[in-house]
């Protein structure tokens, strides 16, 4: 059985990484959300084991000295990880795992994990992009502003990333990376081959 | 602009590459078949200047001597090849270019352009390999042993594509395909970028 496939999906905050993801995991039923740990609160509507598994801040730091983690961020002093065994053990089934997390984290699969799939969500302009950090409303004036910032520098990392998908209508954004997951399974160096190759010996 | 993509789909003679192309051509308007030249006379039903350009041995060979071609291999004693300038031209208008070539051929794309992106059809067995190159029925008893035995020796080759499909249905393999190139074109390898990335200077 071939492993499952470990796709990435990142980009700066506020892009849409969420909505995309949604959309994703509809069109293709087979691959399956990682669940991340955070330790922030839940956002209204928010529930533990469908976005996140939200759970303190001392077992997260446990679980960072036991190393625990495939990849584990502080950001705005919240702390976002995945679980390496977790990740391992869906692969080893064969099932394709999606991660949807933030640029540190997404460099630390990158070095750990060489086979991942990395894919950067890209704004269509950065005008889009205030206007979607702003909209969000759940943040005060300073921490928009500190946002604005970062991503601007995340942006920037775009390079590091197999895949660049421009999130300019969800629908789009989620048939490329459908495309992208599709043509990975279809690739030769992954141990893509024909059912039943008989050559005959001469 | 960004440059066109040349798309090479290869595979042992009999396993559908014809019927393959056409429906992608069909989902996916923007590609444009590259149309080869060729020594063999007319099938029942193609015309010159849609399946294939048909020409003489002689103008043929005057072009092989002029180093016209970017591919071109002999099958079953007659020529078949792909016209160098056609090809650049294309790529160089940002025109996405399909060439449905044999092994052969495409191993020199391989060589000459590392950027083209290289596809392999494989039938979903050799039984039906089999049963589609008898069913055929064009080729002489000889003709066809010697087409099953160089499809056997083709399907070996597959490992120096890129990519992997297997024809078990056509309209599945032409998603696939279809999948291929949408992801191609997302690799930031290949100059996938933000629309408008202003990274602030420090």
């Amino acid at each position: 059985m071939a492993a499952g496939l470990l796709v990435v999906l990142s980009g700066p905050s506020g892009v849409g990484k969420g909505t995309v993801c949604r959309r994703l995991l509809q069109s293709r039923p087979s691959l399956q959300l990682s669940l991340s740990l955070t330790t922030r609160l839940p956002r209204p509507g928010e529930k533990t084991g469908r976005e996140y598994e939200f759970t303190t801040r001392s077992r997260f730091q446990k679980l960072i000295s036991q190393d625990a983690f495939l990849e584990w961020a502080v950001v705005y002093g919240q702390y976002y990880g995945t679980l390496k065994e977790r990740v391992e053990k869906s692969l080893g089934e064969g099932t394709d795992l999606l991660l949807e997390i933030d640029i540190q984290g997404a460099l630390q699969v990158r070095r750990r994990l060489g086979e991942a799939v990395l894919i950067f969500l890209a704004p269509p302009s950065m005008e889009v992009l205030h206007r979607r950090i702003a909209g969000r409303g759940t943040e005060d004036a300073a921490l928009l502003r500190r946002r604005l910032e970062a991503a601007q520098q995340e942006l920037a990392t775009y390079h590091l990333y197999d895949y660049l998908v421009i999130n300019n209508r969800v629908e789009d954004a989620a048939t490329s990376l459908d495309a992208i997951i599709e043509a990975e399974k279809c690739k030769v160096s992954r141990g893509a081959r024909p059912p039943d190759l008989e050559v005959k010996q001469r």
